[in-house]
């Protein structure tokens, strides 16, 4: 095994560079995992653009499906060269907010256990997997053995976007006969499409105006395309509930636009449930929110982790129950990953989600 | 409009007789209902044997497809013509029970607005729907509008079996991911498994002997079957699950045996969820019950009713999400009903359930 | 009987009179109460500024407590003569939203069954109770019998203010062992307070500033007051927490600072339970909401209603759990009416609630 | 430091025995406490009469209050010196079933990371805390530091009985307003009766004999005591609620019969909340079941554990919620501890808890 591995960082807002990089040296908690397949997430672009700021010198990206190469000597259960993910949430397992089940918010170490997105580490806080290497902490919290028989693109969306998609039909209780809408159909739209499919939603009404993305919705499960390019959603989901309006709206973008539409189209009663990574300051109007009396709900969440949110989402997988391999439009090995960022963050050539291979 | 019509009533056990009865006067909550199409339920089978007990004289039936023939005076919201179906349970909406959500067990008039399967009261404690003419109690919370371009037979299993089947996956909280048995597949057990499939769970496993019953499971989301004549179900279902057991285990049967079978196959913190009719006390194994320190529950359900469940379950035909219509293997005129109880309290021809049409 | 009852009417923005106006005729699923205590809300206050529309000449008032005095024909288990109260919001039972569980969202006749804050109709889309009668509509879901040995003012409470008091503590989840903060301690917020002890909380913190109020926030359980005129609630109750934040914030008040200090003192993962009503759009600020991923949930409650939630709410007051008697701290005949309103538009005198006895 | 201790040990059926043992070696992940306070529980009573099997040779004791002597290399967020407790439960956190919130059924190792009962490790699967020492194993997910002020015997109930008792009202979920009945007031019982408190029932039966116990069960928040001596418990609680039931029962005892009584006054859809640990099979009466149709849940709990749970619970203490030191009838030094396992096991002079220190 050589000392230096491939890996790409942070450099400044605007640039990220494949650079050399030393293979981690492994704790008692942690495992080596060799790389085969990663992706690039919206939020990578984020970080590119420098609107969320992590240090210069990290390496970035937080979707690992791998092989393990190295076991920290605390860690048990597992063997060397057994293909694995883990989530892009790794949590520690042992802190307050995990014993609370807030993994996501995990603060092991901190003051009161409890930290804000503390339990997203790798490309944030600790070095990520857009590498040959990474190093996953808590091992036993969150390696998760791939099912014989699934490939690597198969499983590349549990680490992330399959994980952050359905959650937001779980968070908001889409129950069985649920009317949903899904605002935008990126990555994370889709696999909250899917997820609203998948808890029983009988009608789900997908806003999206490109003509690619709303092909992949259908095969999601989304009954209606509302094009907002042509149609005002509000208005346009309104008239199709017969003036009703949804059980539950599932937020996918992240602006004041799509938030507010989200609400104006709720039932009395109906639940809100937003993944957007948002920029800006919201607004809730007072109309909308029946000034505070409509017994609405608003829920936000961030992707689950860990080792058993990944088991059972690639069961689902294997189930055949959903098939995320209609995301992966583009393919890149890890010398040519700039060039995938370069592709991915400008959104050309209908690309939805890249599978990138050192 | 004649005075008299058609009517199966029970007489005394072990037999039920088509008669001549009076059309029903209405009152001023009331609706009158000309059945278009309904069926018969294993438990009208109890009735017939006697092992439910019911008056001598009541027309039995509890599971109505028809067309709105007159209202009482103080029904709005609905026309004349219009066609609709009815839950198998007829809450009032207005007893303590159902104001705190347990409308089956409502028990509007009696001393605490609570009564065990108050809910039931077609075929039960009030006249039901084998008849040409049924009358629907509390018709404003009752009447559910049939969505145009659905047929009688889409919606025929709206009133009871899909929506008992249903409540076993969501009281028993099958969530995304869980691995799920279904004991028997009988009608019931089979919307079980349909149930269990919406909810997201990504393997299911159904107990069943019956080629007929098994195809149709498999259609209905089935991935495995146990054929329980040829092996030990709960030692089959813990190899297949490799001696984890299952997430939650549907009982759809009604006998010591699959009740005990549930119990067996359940993870540490699964859940039982309980559909059969009973007709003897059940024994809960120490063993299986691990001294009752395994955080099991056991949750049965009555067969949730109303117009708004009924919106939601003709919600979920009307989107494509299941299709039942497998279910209907057999089909009488009204007329021949007392030969369709014939066929199908002996279970000949590989019955499932059998449509009847005044 | 007289045929003309003394009642209170809104007249136009700024102006309320007390009127001479017919007794009610009675429906056949109506209940006509003879008034015995009644009293003001903040939303009438609210109705009287013109802030919250509702026609001239209508009669307000929402929270009745009386005798039976009539009862429409399809009304049974009651008695005339029988002492009971009715919730604000007074459901029937039979909509879709009903159904569902959406009492306060009742949109019985509409298109839907489903319309925002639909089940509050005293006092705001039909007649109310600051009068000597009032008709209370679906009487058999509304209609609650007052144990005996409670007194009128023991339940005055019970029809809106602990109602929604205590949803804010249900809806939010309080746990045992919870941390809660509550921002103002008007009635509504007080009733938070005895909500939140109620559900275990194991400390509550009380944002408030009046020395009165305070007094009886500590009677409700209220562990440690903050007073925001003296110290900024936000960095105090970061301290006291120790940086954590709580686990339930409740906003009780209806401004933007209030519901942004809510926000700004939660734990990742915490839940804003919003009580009040707001008259201007609302601002979520970005970084404390964690730019939307901080797992963070906004609940809204409109008051719960209904007889069972009526019986449960006087239950925990004949069981002693709350005594919420300390709230009436002024008393009028309905003749004074009008300067009851004064008084308590004015928060003058240390004024919580006022009981008006025709 | 000496290198021996004094530790109570499990002989064989019949014979427990103070032995001196080596002081644990500390592995990297454990934290080595020195016991000030433990005390014994009913189930070592059964450990004590090879009812439960455990090794011979193991320390028993799963209730431990102490002072940090040694962090193991990997444990971070404590020191040496500080007073802590830990839970009976001692989860991993690491597991599938922790991160599935599933705590006490912890098989971290397992095959599938699932195991009855596997989170109870003290005195059943490792050496317990009837000693001068004892290892706690997972320390960062299990020490819960003691808030300043409170004393050993105000937590020493933390570990176990508190944490299960509340549970059986959360588990069941004690709702505001609920009519809680709980069977047996001994030290579980009691807990459960303090813990439906704190959720907010409005009334609680508490059944139960002897004196010293029902003035207990008084002080906990029961409201009626039922003395099955003197009268029939089920008789009894189906008058005192006028034939309708009870919301929540609580099983605290273990025996066909509290069970089955237990069953019999449910109202139909309500919860039995068991929390005994049983010796034979169990029935379920017919007819008390409603034949399966009566919407009844059957809820088992094991103690809840982890440091969160305990700071929960520690907190409920420091703020003056409960009060458990009543429970604590007598004192023995670690030295005569073969003396308390006779009065405790005999149940002799009142003896409710013993406190034992060494």
């Amino acid at each position: 095994m050589a000392s230096t591995m491939k890996a790409l960082t942070f450099v400044e807002p605007g640039r990220v560079a494949l650079d050399e990089r030393p293979i981690p040296e492994i704790g008692p908690g942690d495992a080596l995992l060799r790389i085969t397949t990663t992706t690039i997430c919206g939020t990578d672009i984020h970080i590119l653009k420098g609107e969320y700021p992590v240090e210069s010198g990290l390496i970035i990206g937080h979707e690992p499906v791998g092989v393990i190469e190295k076991l920290g000597r605390e860690v048990a259960g597992y063997e060397e060269g057994q293909r694995v993910i883990a989530g892009a949430i790794c949590p520690s397992g042992t802190s307050y907010a995990c014993l609370d089940g807030l993994h996501s918010q995990d603060g092991q170490g901190a003051a009161h256990g409890l930290k804000p997105l503390g339990g997203w580490r790798f490309g944030n806080t600790i070095d990520g997997c857009q590498a040959e290497y990474v190093l996953v902490p808590d091992a036993m919290a969150n390696l998760a053995p791939v099912p014989d028989g699934l490939t690597d693109e198969q499983v590349l969306m549990c680490p992330d976007i399959m994980s952050t998609g359905f959650s937001a039909a779980e968070a908001g209780n889409v129950r069985i006969g649920d009317i949903v809408a899904v605002f935008a159909q990126g990555p994370i739209g889709l696999c909250a499409t899917a997820g609203a499919r998948l808890r029983g939603a009988s009608l789900i009404i997908a806003v999206e105006r490109l003509p690619e993305r709303i092909e992949v919705a259908r095969k999601m499960g989304a009954d209606i395309i509302v094009d907002f390019s042509k149609q005002d959603p509000v208005d346009e989901i309104m008239k199709i509930t017969g003036g009703r309006g949804v059980d539950v709206a599932i937020e996918a973008l992240g602006l004041q636009q799509t938030f507010e539409a989200s609400l104006r189209v709720l039932k009395p009663g109906g639940t809100l449930s937003s993944l957007g990574v948002y920029s800006q300051d919201l607004t809730i109007p007072l109309d909308a929110f029946h000034a505070g009396l409509g017994d609405h709900r608003i829920i936000t969440s961030l992707c689950p982790g860990g080792k058993e949110r990944m088991r059972r989402l690639m069961n689902v997988i294997e189930g055949g129950r959903v098939d995320l391999e209609p995301l992966v439009t583009h393919r890149y090995a890890l010398d040519d990953i700039e060039e995938a960022y370069d592709l991915f963050a400008n959104q050309r050539d209908g690309v939805m989600k890249v599978a990138v291979t050192p």
